[in-house]
């Protein structure tokens, strides 16, 4: 009896965790006070975090490709305009672009670079090339992770695009590989190489707005002229078949490098809401004459609410549905002042941060309850003056002036690319490693998780397994 | 053995229920899908709801106010601006503020009103006064809903200053109150008459924004200023020993209006975060030399998501305490444009809600996917053009003018008054009623409930019990 008893039970374990795994891409398990559980996997013996990590300098930098549709041959264009980078491969399914992007090279009067096309599994051939130290990963969302390992299994620095990882399983491969590889996996997250938000980081680290305790991002960005253009309408499918904030890292990454994530603080948990969908299907159908609204999962507009360890808070939108100017969001509010980039950038400071001459009205409050229109951000001239005065040590005005000039997104690619070069170059710490990638792309699969359960918080893992508060907060690496 | 069974669970639940009502106003439970749930009373038989409640014409309202703090002295004044309407009795616990109250009414050529004070129970007398069709509450919040139950017990209409009610105990016994009595019970929540919110609404009724899915509101307000100016310190007390989204109806008032709360939508559930507390005790150490540090409870922000029944979303947001620019956040996501009222006004249409000419790009949505700084707000111009087309029928430029120079910031406070007394000599429906009041003031209580357990959701009750879906759409009185 005792015997069939412990058969049942453990039955009805194994049933109830292979019933989760069918939905959710690692099994999710209730803990004690009702909040929601990934598994987190154990690590290897002897596994070691990839925290600071520097791997050995490289002059020379031989780049592979992968991936040359929207955001390939800007990093191509753009590491034509960055010294001691060398592309030495390209590869796409669609011939034509590689060669496209090959004479772009040799245009450029460097050698032509080896060209991979024809199928989804040629990038496997890039992959295993002996002369190669980083791969550039531009594909579809979908493809991004395998890629990633298999090029860090092959012996190479890989970088992708955002988001990197589409799933907790994705993720957890990507911590687990570059670890055990001991090779640098750094997601492309430029939004944090943008003007305001590399300038408000250089603020905040110098504690002009006191302690940053809530802080917001998005992706509000509405895609109806782009749906079309996605190779074998990838992300329109994506949006039809998954729902959540499907595109969280353009928000959270600069905010997340404010707060000093898994420097000195951890995500807590998440919970996720979303609208009804309406726009989509509505467009797709106007503009193109087929009906996707059969099942569409993506709510037009869905928002995430973050609690970390040391009581911060994070509020994260995403957005491609509906006719919105385009808005990161991005905010933050602390204890001696507040910026706020979107629809126009401000900055409140406070007597206590900033010097009592500057500040009007003393901490940023109107004096008069009966009048409250009176705003306390400062002036556009003293604006204009802190945004020059605090520029990022990791830039400078030349530096600026080449990526205004080279582009990309106004030119905060460029310093993307520079910067990945830079470090790879210099045996520098990477600016974003691979628990930023994980931290970053986590709310994907952990929103539907929340909102196929009714918005009820699910746990964020610590990707770093215990090692959160080993780093004293996020420091650029700068030349010895 | 089977009774003492029986004894030991009936004692456990009374237990755990007893639990739950020394922390709560009202019971809560858990549903069945782990969401929490308060208890909604039960409807006496052959209790009406009070949807779309007419009380016959009064011709000269006779007004009694009681709290002549900060609003009361400041509605006195509106009021004697507004034609019909008669201030007979004032009362404050002060007696000089009384005096001076009642000075001002007899100098604009009034008569002089009946004057109470001296005590925290004075006000009965008030309420009980034979020839009063109005009391007008402006008090300190813990007092109001004990004084609107007493005032509609005793006969008479009762309009309460914002929030109207700070539990859920509070809201049901209002909305008893208001039903059984057939009594108006009306939050005085100006906000929803400022110019933007009013024209936005319009907009929205009128289609301009297509279906609104998300929005949001907050009351983002820096009182270093005022902490020191409340009667016997209530609010900082209310700030000390509460947490949660304590002052929720300048944020949600306006953005329910648009959704049609209760009148074919109705909120579902909610769920609450907040940030550590830091600022205020810090601020009222270093100014007051007090210390209210310990085991103070509101965070410095806090922020609440709402979900519809009809699939839509509210964000609100709570922060008195740090330096940030006055912000109600006010904004309108909608399937064919947006609004944005903070820190400048905006708007976003497109050719489907507004015809083509008039929109630049189409949908709002840049085509560039490499020039991200595209706004496609409309055009200054357009925007005051818009404002002025799309004015809400209950104002015109007289009224406005006047409500400008009578103040009360910046007008909306007249426009209030003058519509709560237009409406009552007009045998009109009022424009925000007790279910109203409810909505607003609920997130109060539920996101306590949330915060005490791990953010999980709490249901939003239908205050209606069950009507919510009778009226279609929100629509002001207008003469008939």
């Amino acid at each position: 009896m005792k015997k069939l008893l412990l058969v049942l039970l453990v039955a009805s374990t194994v049933l109830s965790v292979s019933a989760q795994k069918t939905k959710f891409s690692v099994p999710v398990k209730k803990a004690k006070n009702g909040t929601l559980v990934t598994q987190t996997p154990k690590k290897a013996a002897g596994q070691q975090d990839m925290l600071q990590f520097a791997a050995e300098p490289i002059k020379n930098i031989r780049v592979g490709v992968i991936g040359l549709g929207m955001r390939g041959p800007g990093a191509v264009r753009r590491m034509m305009n960055i010294e001691g980078v060398e592309v030495v491969a390209l590869c796409d399914v669609r011939e034509e672009r590689v060669e496209k992007v090959a004479k772009m090279v040799t245009d450029a009067g460097r050698k032509e670079p080896k060209k991979f096309s024809g199928d989804t599994s040629v990038w496997r051939q890039l992959s295993a090339l002996p002369d190669l130290d980083l791969i550039y990963i531009a594909t579809d969302w979908a493809s991004h992770a395998k890629i990633g390992v298999q090029g860090m299994k092959d012996g190479k620095h890989v970088a992708i695009e955002v988001p990197a990882a589409m799933s907790m399983a994705e993720i957890w491969d990507l911590v687990n590989t570059s670890e055990q590889t001991r090779k640098h996996c750094m997601q492309l997250e430029n939004c944090v190489y943008d003007f305001f938000e590399l300038t408000a980081l250089n603020m905040a680290q110098k504690g002009l707005f006191g302690e940053v305790l809530h802080t917001e991002g998005a992706y509000i960005h509405n895609l109806e002229p782009f749906w079309k253009d996605y190779w074998e309408d990838w992300r329109l499918q994506y949006n039809i078949k998954n729902y959540g904030d499907l595109y969280p890292t353009h928000g959270l990454g600069p905010v997340c490098q404010v707060l000093n994530m898994h420097r000195g603080d951890k995500m807590n948990y998440l919970v996720a809401f979303q609208t009804k969908t309406v726009c989509i299907p509505e467009f797709i159908e106007r503009t193109q004459g087929r009906d996707v609204s059969a099942d569409f999962r993506n709510g037009d507009h869905t928002i995430t609410l973050i609690k970390t360890e040391m009581g911060k808070t994070i509020n994260i939108q995403h957005n491609v549905a509906t006719p919105r100017p385009y808005n990161r969001m991005y905010q933050l509010t602390g204890t001696k002042g507040f910026a706020n980039k979107y629809p126009v950038g401000g900055l409140a400071l406070t007597a206590e941060s900033f010097g009592k001459e500057f500040v009007r009205p003393e901490r940023g409050a109107t004096k008069d309850h009966e009048n409250l229109d009176g705003h306390s951000f400062v002036s556009k001239e003293m604006y204009d003056q802190l945004m020059k005065d605090y520029q990022h040590p990791i830039v400078n005005d030349e530096l600026i002036e080449t990526a205004k000039k080279v582009g990309g997104h106004g030119g905060m690619d460029f310093i993307m690319d520079y910067r990945l070069i830079y470090c790879l170059q210099n045996g520098l710490p990477l600016d974003m490693d691979v628990y930023d990638l994980a931290e970053w792309c986590a709310p994907i699969e952990l929103t539907a998780i929340s909102l196929e359960n009714g918005s009820k918080p699910v746990e964020v893992p610590d990707f770093t397994r215990g090692a959160w508060n080993k780093i004293d907060g996020l420091k650029f690496a700068l030349p010895k």
